[in-house]
């Protein structure tokens, strides 16, 4: 195309070309891509997990650690569940089976809206809570740069942000480094710290600012906060299963293989992580992870395999926010396209369609960050019941599914569909009464809110589809068309108006407003040289107002036709510089809006060149 | 009109119904109603300028308090060199003689330009310190609100702003009450002061939190410095003189008696203020004004004589901010009409067309009020640049007036109006030197700025006019108009359009952009039906954005047809609730602006008005 439209040339600078539609599907996943890809929200969940049982056992006081292992073992057993839950999902729903598609072919559309609403929820505190660990992450090594926590977190959402309007989740592989890289430190920090366990090398770290206990008693509301908490180690399992058809073929077993994988590393490194910090003696505190703490004790003050770990695991965590990215426009546009969010968010012919997602998303979770001071900790109260809720809605989906589909072993199926259920379910519980005055309310009020604003949006466009449908409907089409020019003026832009309105049609006025008898005479003067045979008409104004006149005239006009179309034709400048807008009036804007709700009446600008 | 636009009906609501030209200048000013609306600027300064000097004087000590008496006696001979000097430009400028027009006439576009820069600040600082004297008038009264004193500015800001935009200023004569209530009290609290002194009943005041001495000596400079503070008793002293028109027949008598009326009482409150201060032993403080320290002393404590006297000051320190209001509005006019501000500024045919100046002047009042904490003192030293530079520039002005006019006794004219640049000159001067530091640079760096605004602006208009002259133009009539409606598929908006754009020209074809074979075919298949004759045109999209082939299909139509024009029209829905607009694409919007500097194409809105 020679000439570029401004917009279109802003567009394809912040958001690039766009994809050839033959070229989209060509990256196929391979289960070690697959695992990179798609299981960064779940591993990487284990850099805070345990912390966050810590942070809840030590008000009672240090002694109350120790029931990290046995709560950390229970979570771990859970997580399995799932996992073996979710696996029957990916050879039910080839196609990518999220909660809400699940919930809706076997649920209902209530259910499926609370599950769309939470996991929408659930995407944006996938990218708070995230980047709010890798920046804790940077800030245990760098102490110094505590205090700028907050615009930390806010530098790392605008470049996920910058980034994926941009487009960097085309190109997949280069997430296969942070994942892996995570894997290996976290792995090898296990295996060392063991080691250095057997050969009785142990020695007590030193707690920097530690939380202090309150002296609380260990009640069972205390241990299952703690528990609930921990639970926090199983968001993002999952992903394996939503992205099913991105796997090479055959894609199932391909997507099944890499949930185990995933699952397995998942829990090795949250059990090994939460024993070591128990024999290592690590307290929860106010400005370094324990895993930071952890390194420190295994690999000692600082070395280079220190930074590993804590490089490792900044970039997995923002690795994970950025799948957020991935999803939330994804499920926005699933959304659109069910009629439950505006059609906006529906079209994904152009990556442009996908922004308004990405804006958004980023936009809610840079407020959540604000608010909850970049603090991990205060954000994941508020994290849990999305997770929860779209879990348990996706496992109870399921049983159904597999009731009305029948078959052989249709039975153990449910089965296990039904435990996944269950065990989420009772989590789901768990959290909402241990958390509810922790920030959870907010999730609690958002998910209705969310549904009927998803309802609010389908009503409309309902009674807006009944409006426009042509069923039974009457054709009435008009013939003529009163074309006026409203002018204040001759010039080549007003002669360029009468030009292109003679086009249109045989019946077209010029009309004046006359606020000085001496100024309308010259004009009807220089009309009889540029007029081109349309007859001017000449309004008073006894108001000297410019609009009154016009707008009783038009008024007058679509009453002598009552069957025809009245078209105001406007000069309007382009100005060859966007601020010169400054120096031109709106009166286009002015009269459209005064005539916007007025039938069969069309105001069209004919746009005048400015050349500098 | 029966149906109202909606921009029509707030516009009404917001700002009232225009007045008819027949009604507007029915009510002409006395000598009585003249004193009372267009002296409220200068007799109001009496209220602040006394503690403007006090203020730099008690650097040095108390001692140096009494030299505000010989200062004081200065500045009120300036003050009335001054007014002869004015009274003269009423005489010469019946039509109103403000600085702009004057120094236009007789020196020059540059002159006229920084008179007109000046003026403007000048009363964007008149609102901004008549409002902080105001309100330092009711916390000296009510020393708990002292705490809030900028939340008070701008209420008061916003209320002179709307109060603005309804237009209260039409109804004169309710502004005759606060200047003579001021006139009497003022009067009164002297009256009864001197009588005290005289009946030696004089009591000091105490005063609260005084400014405190810095031990500064008692230099050349400092009272300077001082002098120049006192300077502010002039302000506003030119504006009867630009409202000659306003007055009753013989205008140009009526004004000039007006006036020598407004500086015989100007002078008498100043000096009567300035010498009781000193009886009275009255310091400067941080939380009370000098005028209330002195009503205090004068009537007693907390009276109701005392609580009339701030009443009366307040309100009449508003009502200056308010002749603001309208001097603003009626330059940034003039100003429009010569090009040098945006057009915008320039109809005055309705009340909305001065709303930009208001709203803009309450905008950067608001902005000095929060910036300078809503303290007068510290907005002086940027208020008395302005003033002085339009003072000397419309008396130098009227120096070459005379020359120019010649005529009996023209060398005495000049001589006059001479010896008022002269004065009103040194004092500019003086007010640089020792203001500069203090914040005057910002509006030495201002008016330049302003300057180089004006001259832009009449630069892009003087293009923008050469780019529409006729003259020696050659006009090329197109006659061929090709009509494109865009279409997603068919429903009655769609039918709507094509409706409308049969009416256009016998050229009209649908646009459809093939992204799914099935539903093309579909498609193709319904417009046998609802196409009424319009020819189907189906683009290809290979990477599947419906903009790019639409684009191009247009570029193809205007290389076919390099001699007409090419109209585009869409179906665009009006919505009956204006957040519905949320549910809708701005699909029409993108393709006018891809389409906004293409030549000969025309995107056409065809509104389909949803019910509910």
């Amino acid at each position: 195309m020679p000439e570029e439209g401004l917009l279109s040339q802003f567009k394809r600078f912040v958001v690039g070309k766009p994809i050839p539609a033959h070229l989209a599907h060509h990256e196929r996943l391979s289960r070690v891509t697959g695992l990179a890809v798609l299981s960064s929200d779940a591993l990487s969940s284990v850099a805070y997990a345990t912390e966050e049982i810590l942070r809840v056992l030590i008000l009672t006081g240090a002694a109350a650690l120790t029931l990290s292992a046995p709560i950390a073992i229970v979570i771990a057993t859970i997580l399995a569940i799932v996992v073996f839950s979710y696996r029957q999902t990916i050879h039910a729903y080839p196609t990518g089976g999220g909660a809400y598609i699940v919930a809706k072919d076997n649920l209902g559309e209530l259910p499926a809206l609370i599950a769309a609403a939470s996991l929408l929820i659930d995407y944006i505190l996938t990218v708070a809570v995230s980047i709010a660990a890798g920046v804790a992450a940077i800030t245990s090594a760098f102490p110094q740069w505590h205090v700028n926590r907050v615009e930390l977190t806010l530098g790392f959402v605008v470049v996920l942000m910058v980034g994926n309007l941009r487009g960097i989740r085309e190109s997949g592989n280069i997430f296969a480094i942070p994942t892996y890289f995570f894997i290996v430190t976290t792995l090898g920090l296990i295996g060392v710290g063991i080691w250095r366990v057997v050969s009785g090398d142990v020695q007590p770290v030193v707690t920097p600012d530690p939380v202090r206990s309150e002296g609380a008693s260990l009640t069972m509301f205390l241990v299952l906060r703690a528990f609930a908490n921990g639970c926090t180690a199983m968001t993002g399992v999952e992903a394996v299963s939503n992205g099913v058809p991105a796997f090479r073929p055959p894609e199932a077993k391909n997507a099944a293989a890499t949930m185990l994988m995933m699952a397995v590393l998942s829990i090795a490194m949250f059990l090994g992580i939460t024993l070591l910090s128990q024999t290592y003696h690590i307290l929860p505190s106010e400005r370094e992870t324990v895993v930071s703490q952890l390194a420190r004790g295994v690999f000692g003050d600082r070395g280079a395999a220190y930074y590993a770990v804590q490089a490792a695991t900044m970039l997995i965590l923002v690795l994970a926010a950025n799948t957020a990215y991935a999803d939330f426009p994804r499920l926005a546009s699933i959304l659109a396209r069910d009629r439950y969010v505006p059609r906006q968010f529906m079209n994904q012919g152009d990556r442009l369609a996908f922004s308004n997602g990405i804006v958004g998303l980023s936009a809610f979770a840079g407020v959540l960050l604000v608010a909850f001071g970049g603090d991990t900790h205060s954000l994941i109260p508020l994290y849990m019941i999305g997770v929860f809720v779209s879990f348990t809605l996706s496992q109870a989906g399921m049983v159904l599914h597999w009731r009305r589909e029948g078959g052989a072993g249709w039975r153990t199926s449910a089965a296990i569909n039904g435990a996944g259920a269950l065990v989420t379910g009772v989590v789901l519980i768990v959290v909402a009464i241990t958390k509810a005055a922790e920030g959870a309310w907010i999730i609690l009020l958002l998910i209705p809110l969310n549904v009927m604003l998803f309802r609010v949006t389908r009503r409309h466009y309902d009674i807006v589809a009944s409006q426009l449908t042509l069923r039974g409907w009457q054709r009435r089409a008009r013939r003529h068309n009163t074309v006026l020019v409203p002018i204040s003026g001759i010039q080549r832009a007003v002669v360029g108006a009468v030009d292109y309105a003679r086009t249109l049609s045989s019946d077209v006025r010029a009309i004046y407003v006359n606020l000085d008898t001496s100024a309308t005479e010259h004009l009807k003067r220089e009309w009889e040289q540029w007029g081109d045979g349309v007859p001017l008409v000449v309004l008073q104004s006894p108001y000297r107002s410019l609009m009154e006149p016009l707008l009783d005239y038009i008024e007058r006009v679509s009453a002598e036709q009552p069957e025809g179309y009245v078209t105001i034709v406007l000069p309007e400048f382009v100005p060859a510089r966007w601020w010169h807008h400054l120096f031109h009036n709106q009166r286009a804007l002015l009269i459209k809006g005064a005539l916007l709700f007025k039938p069969n009446t069309v105001v069209t600008s004919v746009p005048f060149h400015l050349r500098q």
